[in-house]
């Protein structure tokens, strides 16, 4: 991560620390950690006083930290994480109201009111606000993570063979990521036949056999971002009905994609994907229509029934819209798509990989 | 899972929260809910209210449920999961005090104070002490991790040659876990060179070359329940210097593991391997020495310097002193033991296998 950007999305977390009038915030989540310094590792805390950016972190990172730090104080603790902060906090002046993140523990809160005599107040989305709008590095990672993604899936796919057990498949795509430089961005789901109903399937000992459907649910990270995406296949000759629900599923997810540009309401483009399998008579899904994907697998904004706001240019989104039918089929198709100032670009578009010369029938291809 | 485990377990969690006065619990950290159901989904919270069990859980996991769980009712929740709690609090008749794990997050709590109109008290490790006493089913699923950890290893091992880069070598390591019908239980560490220093390490782009040293953290997950082990290699011929760190830290792990018994105090274990290092003029390292590992990878009692405490009868912990020089070189042997009535039981022994075959020099096998 290079000085600009950091300076940039530090000054305005710092902004969001004003209108709130913290004299100080602790960031304690991973992601937001990774966000505001470039440290990948873990354990470690930001604890951000005025100008001044610090990382609290212990021997086990203090190495890693030195190489991909940028912008921070790096201080290397001795004993417990809430004792190094409470003496950062007693040797700064006049903190009297400070900040920590909603997605913080009651153990480590506790913890935290225990050792540090201030007023606390828990804040959501402070950070993640800022870093809902992703900038053109962000944006070049994920779609860099879905290419990766494919290109580890055709390789995958190639190398898929009767008999071959679900856990084994995943085993090998999750390898094929690691080969291309990358890893997975979440546990792959990779599950067969009558398993692909279950939308989050851990894949287990079921064997592949002639005909049988696959539903992949995937993805890498590059530089710490996510890609997210689903595709289905069948090992053979797909049958009619799985055909029409397939075909159903591809219009819902073009339906909603369709609609996405700044200013469209989250809730209409759920209720886009669910209109569309509706009119086809095919059941709704239980889960969300999408979700933001970045740093974090699953962040904002949500697209769901219930869902209040508006996309906003910048946000990246997932969509992946779903027919599952218990004990028979399930198919779900998701991507990953920026919202541009105009309207959408899609960042996992897989045309660029041959699928075909595995021995699947490949529907759809973005 | 069978009911009698099942059984067993609840009844030991309803005694801590009945001398706790709780009218009902609220369980939400996922290996409390796979402890005490065997589901062994996400995104699920368990409610225990007198002698009722409920798994409060979404339509993404019912059908994988219904096939897991033992000993409790299935609620498919349509709306947020507080919602769905606040329900079932509000149909139970005189529930006024509730327990809510530390580990939950000061979001979820928020939303379960605004929910539910109830008092609401944080209990720490109530079903972790539980958790702690590992049972035989449990103590065989840790062996068994191990075991197939120590089978993948050395298929990994045979494949290793120069100019592959630490990522594919880890990745090689995940897949043949998968080929094995396991899944890894954490990231997998593996470094190459200088690298090992960095003890939590994530593989990268770094290729191996002869007589390179290798450091491997890893383990595998048997029916949800991990095994913790790390082994060092040399891809050629060791040097001097290696050698005596590596026997260094083997004496160390030795000298802690001797003291491990029913009674033992856990610094006193700690501090036998730190002393070990220095009697040899070996530096300390920055760590814990150890720490239980079952469904969670790190999970109580931990060997420390200011752990308090002593080692009972079926804890399960790992002992893995280590030697760090940055820019030079890093050591770890980590194990998996079991405290018996009487002593100990290395769970993680790897003589079985025959590493040799590959082109590594085999400093130590337990």
């Amino acid at each position: 991560m290079d000085e600009q950007t950091v300076r940039k999305r530090l000054c305005d977390v710092r902004r969001q620390i004003r209108s709130m009038n913290l004299d100080a915030m602790i960031l304690t989540s991973p992601e937001n950690v990774s966000y505001l310094t470039g440290f990948m590792g873990d354990d470690s805390w930001v604890v951000i006083i005025g100008r001044r950016t610090l990382l609290v972190t212990d021997s086990r990172y203090t190495e890693q930290a030195r190489g991909e730090c940028v912008g921070c104080r790096i201080v290397e603790r001795k004993g417990p994480i809430t004792q190094a902060v409470a003496d950062i906090m007693s040797r700064a002046k006049s903190i009297r109201l400070v900040g920590v993140e909603k997605s913080c523990s009651l153990q480590v809160f506790g913890e935290l009111k225990k050792h540090i005599k201030v007023r606390f107040k828990p804040t959501g989305g402070l950070v993640e606000s800022v870093r809902r709008t992703k900038d053109a590095g962000e944006i070049r990672a994920i779609s860099s993570a879905a290419a990766k993604a494919w290109q580890a899936l055709d390789r995958t796919l190639r190398r898929l063979k009767p008999g071959m057990a679900e856990s084994e498949a995943a085993g090998l795509l999750d390898f094929e990521m690691r080969k291309l430089g990358t890893v997975p961005g979440f546990d792959t789901i990779m599950a067969f036949g009558a398993n692909c109903s279950r939308n989050h399937h851990q894949p287990g000992a079921r064997k592949l056999r002639k005909n049988d459907t696959i539903l992949v649910d995937f993805g890498t990270k590059v530089g710490g971002y996510c890609s997210d995406t689903t595709r289905c296949f069948v090992f053979g000759k797909p049958t009619r009905f799985y055909e029409k629900v397939y075909y159903g599923v591809q219009a819902a997810q073009q339906a909603a994609i369709s609609k996405i540009r700044p200013g469209a309401r989250l809730r209409d483009i759920d209720a886009a994907a669910r209109d569309a399998l509706a009119e086809r008579d095919l059941p709704d899904y239980g889960h969300g229509s999408g979700h933001g994907v970045g740093l974090q697998i699953h962040e904002n904004p949500f697209l769901s029934k219930i869902a209040k706001g508006t996309l906003r240019a910048n946000d990246v989104i997932t969509v992946e819209p779903g027919v599952y039918i218990p004990g028979k089929l399930g198919v779900r198709i998701e991507d990953d798509i920026l919202v541009t100032q105009t309207g959408h670009k899609i960042l996992s578009k897989d045309r660029r990989f041959n699928f075909s010369k595995s021995k699947m029938t490949i529907l759809n291809a973005l």
